[in-house]
């Protein structure tokens, strides 16, 4: 998860909203990244769009079996979609998004018994950390 | 939806789940594609996601306002997802997917009243065709 916090650091360095994501398989981070929106203008350019993408590279299939990936903020509907696509095993989040969580808020895409694959979640690691990034972003957006 | 179905009949001869989608704006098709997810190994390469992705270069802007996006099946999460982050103004479909679909089967993403913006979408269309070519596809698949 500090991997993933750099990457997040990174991306409002980069004046895009501060989501940072990583890959783990055998215990090796095989894909980092962050939020890419705004510099790609590409709506899924997502960190965890992005790292699914660069682990399936690495991997060489789409099938993530047996990987973990790590965010700092609970994913969206699209990414957590992506993360069951994939098949990942585990998502290990930071802090929750009441606004459009897909992985307990607003839906829970990664343990719906009516899909085809199911993801084991951990969430609230490093939860403060990972919350405080992307609040002091937005609050630095509004006071400008 | 034609043009959507004459990519799904392409990804079917490329042996790829046969789902096609295109995106309009004003009247106009700026981007098609099909489901490319075996051939590039790539489990975020759904029709929908290709579409969304290059219809925002077209655009220069990953806001995609204004635009449609006609797809043969019904779409899944992330992609629902996406298009809900595109921010596009409708959604039609051809046949339901009650496996994972997630605009009126699973989930409602694109008309969820919780998201901040809501899709008009239409379904049925040219469903018959739409639902014919993909249970050819795994009828075939299981005679195998």
């Amino acid at each position: 998860m500090e991997i993933a916090l750099e990457e997040a650091q990174a991306a409002y360095r980069e004046n895009e909203v501060p989501v940072g994501a990583a890959v783990v398989y055998q215990n090796r981070i095989i894909a980092k990244d962050h939020n890419r929106m705004e510099q790609r203008q590409d709506p899924t350019a997502h960190a965890e769009m992005l790292v699914l993408k660069r682990a399936a590279e690495v991997l060489r299939s789409w099938r993530l079996q047996e990987t973990s990936l790590y965010v700092t903020i609970e994913p969206c509907p699209m990414c957590a979609g992506a993360m069951h696509l994939a098949r990942i095993e585990k998502l290990i989040f930071g802090a929750r998004d009441g606004k459009k969580g897909a992985a307990g808020s607003l839906y829970n895409i990664p343990s719906d018994e009516r899909l085809n694959h199911r993801i084991l979640i951990f969430d609230g690691v490093m939860g403060k950390e990972c919350r405080t990034i992307i609040e002091n972003f937005f609050l630095e957006k509004r006071n400008q």
